[in-house]
């Protein structure tokens, strides 16, 4: 799957990660990765201007998401089972870039990490881990 | 402070937490601990029905931060610096609680877990983990 | 399976555990739980006294693990696929006591947690959750 | 501090963990970063060969109180908060190899992952994340 494929699927099978405004985005895919980007946008942004913990949480667990379904394919559909996060800096008020990369791909279980940066920036504000039960294939 | 307290604090500091829909509530408050309230709402639902991972999140998030605040006051504003979900079974087509209820009330670091059900269940939905840095008072 | 015949099984198929002498007793069974105690012994203990972090994890792990077994049977060998732990407070210088119960026994997962206290004291030491992946059965 | 310094400051300070035999090692140490090996040996396997958990934990949080104390220095003792582990393969029948790096160095927090392989392979055995508490330094 391409990027692009991949964004109808998500399009068409999650449309709620848009409510309120279209605010992630798949930027580049491939074998056990993936890079994403989220808008600052209104709706993640916290007094003072921060980017929230809860829309970081949201942008990982997308993007593990994705790097599993181009892993696996659009046919089975993989759930969470678990995610760990660390906050680590204060994101800048700009995009959120997030670095998503599977560390195992089991029969059963994928296993990834995420870094989240602020776009142009080295530091991360965000490192999470995440399990992705795999349904049986038939 | 109490539940209403809580609530207006929450309201003035945290405005965005209620965009696109007031959903989450403060039911009540004690001593190291809070209940919360998510409401099923069209914002956090999932495809066939069920409640989203990161409307989950969110909740236990804010669940600790208050349990944080009931104790701490409202001075002093803790930051969420690790969070860990297992989740467990898929949620019911209805209303979220959680429980949260501090381990660990430090000089510097509060601890604190989450159980989140559908209303009326005993089995739990999604159990979490977070840690919440809180600033020097002098 | 009852706390005498878990302890002979670990025996038997865990014989490493008491490497450098037996320390860690199952002390009781029951439905999806396990209570274990850990001696304070010369091998687990850090400078000034007080017990390792390690040897607390691993009496998590071994804790969750007989609370899988008890539920499961001792055909299946559950594997430990994630382990997240939280250091509260600096145990006290005698046995610690591991309350482990599971939050899910799924087909393919069991997820519990695990409280660790000084024996006698109500303030966790540590507090752990745990994922086991259960191996198909025919 | 050196690899040798550093080696020699953790048979003075923590000496249990070499209770059973020497077989962790600092490799390398480098600015937020330290490689430790844990040798293949009896104390550390597990029926069928591989090595078990709770000897992967120890070698995780050894290498990254590494990384902190190389950071820091030896005067501040940092304290474990939390670690959380992700199993992903089981070891080969050899050394294990702990890459750590601290992913930030706060005033009063260092937040580090590390990647442990079996030596000579790519793939990881386990992945770690870990917190550890500055004392305040005057």
């Amino acid at each position: 799957m391409t990027a692009a494929e991949v964004s109808a699927f998500l399009d068409r099978e999650f449309p709620q990660i848009h409510h309120g405004g279209r605010t992630y985005h798949v930027e580049e895919v491939g074998p056990l990765r993936a890079r994403l980007r989220m808008d600052y946008h209104e709706r993640h942004i916290r007094p003072g201007g921060t980017l929230s913990g809860p829309s970081m949480m949201a942008l990982a667990d997308l993007g593990l998401y994705v790097a599993v379904l181009v892993s696996v394919g659009p046919v089975a559909l993989a759930v969470t089972t678990n995610l760990s996060f660390n906050f680590l800096r204060k994101p800048a008020q700009r995009a959120l870039i997030a670095d998503c990369r599977l560390l195992k791909l089991g029969k059963r279980l994928a296993v990834g990490e995420v870094s989240i940066r602020s776009e142009g920036e080295d530091d991360l504000a965000c490192h999470a881990t995440g399990t992705y039960s795999i349904p049986d294939r038939r």
